[in-house]
């Protein structure tokens, strides 16, 4: 499957736009900004007119009447961007991360995990084409230009991608609230890994956990053990760097 | 300085609910429920009515009305709830934990670090009474329920609390964006802590960090190198738990 949408997407504010201008992934460019804001930020002006990328300016009035209600700080960029496909890194590095979320519907959740993600340096987020939030401009938004550096990668069938990750060589490990799993920290998380999390009200679907190799548990010690999935993430990831960080 | 204001709140759905219905920090339970709700939901209306809470009852189109474009699941109920006031722990237990909230400005986060914060299972958050977004429905609904099973401590001055806290024996940690700390699995999280976790912008003020015994922070391996506060708590608060559960 190859993906050729290349969509319109819109984010505002200063660390969003500024992730655009710097991203290889976003083509076509076109940012605007409020007269205010030309006349203020005249070294961010020049970053911009250096790429090539378009600006259009308005009066303030005008800005704010078409951005109205959002905190853009007086910027705002239009960009083509496009969902990536998988596929395997050439230079083969010994450690490796995707994350495969199972359905996540609330693109809060989404647009925090990319976020989250991108921090903690992984190579990539797999989702569903379908019982998925999909890529929004609020989830584009929400990762603070966090998905300029990382793979979002779309699959038509979730099965078929893990086994591909799996000849890769690549170790599956789902994250569920699970007694008879390991606690999450006594999983070895070194070399090539892909975790797998579930949607927030229903976990793993069964039909994708039987393609894990292992699952892992994050042990709840309140009384509504409902960690939010993108806590989850968070919580796994650091881990992740955690071990990385230890000298073997 | 004593909290007397017993303020009125309002939650919705089942899990924040639920978690009024059992909690002993919510007085003067008032659900409501439509008429769908009532008639399939026998055993909750009955734990409910066991409780002596009061119960009223709306037509759907009345509730959907009252409570437009909310995902209430036909369940809402109003409370009173008080903050509460930080009090030495009589039992002494060996490991206890408070979050130290400096300045965080955003109902959301606020209400993510209270939900991670109960799965974490720690005592309590401290956050100031000014220059911070306080607990509103907003909070409390975002939590999950999470605010009943922990403090919540309005501190007016934090300084003098985070003294309190150090003469009560708690090691008080600041987290934050710096090479010069220890990376945060390195910091000894055992015993009595106190995390700070500064700001969405800014991390901790000056004034604060001062009153730190020590700092840690959690290195970034992407471009945009600004992890959500609340995903920093949840990778903070986990590291934690991995600690205590480790046999010494």
């Amino acid at each position: 499957m190859k993906h050729n949408k290349n969509k319109l997407y819109m984010v505002y504010g200063l660390n969003g736009s500024m992730a655009i201008l710097k991203s290889s992934a976003c083509k076509n460019n076109k940012f605007i900004v409020s007269n205010s804001f030309f006349n203020n930020k005249e070294d961010i002006i020049a970053s911009i007119k250096k790429t090539g990328s378009s600006i259009e300016t308005l009066r303030d009035i005008d800005f704010n009447n078409k951005f109205d209600g959002l905190r853009t700080q007086g910027i705002a960029v239009y960009f083509n961007y496009k969902l990536q496909d998988y596929i395997p890194r050439e230079n083969d590095e010994v450690n490796q991360c995707y994350l495969i979320l199972d359905s996540i519907k609330d693109p809060q959740n989404l647009g925090q995990i990319i976020r989250t993600s991108e921090c903690a340096g992984i190579n990539g987020i797999i989702f569903p084409e379908r019982r998925s939030v999909g890529v929004t401009n609020t989830v584009l938004q929400v990762s603070q230009g966090g998905f300029c550096n990382l793979d979002l990668i779309e699959a038509k069938n979730i099965k078929y991608l893990i086994n591909e990750l799996k000849e890769d060589g690549f170790w599956v490990i789902g994250i569920e609230n699970s007694i008879e799993a390991k606690e999450w920290h006594q999983v070895d998380m070194k070399g090539k890994i892909a975790f797998v999390l579930g949607s927030e009200g229903d976990g793993i679907r069964s039909l994708i956990k039987k393609y894990c190799d292992s699952f892992g548990t994050i042990p709840m010690h309140g009384e509504s053990n409902s960690l939010n999935v993108s806590a989850t993430a968070s919580a796994i990831l650091f881990e992740r760097n955690r071990q990385l960080s230890i000298k073997t």
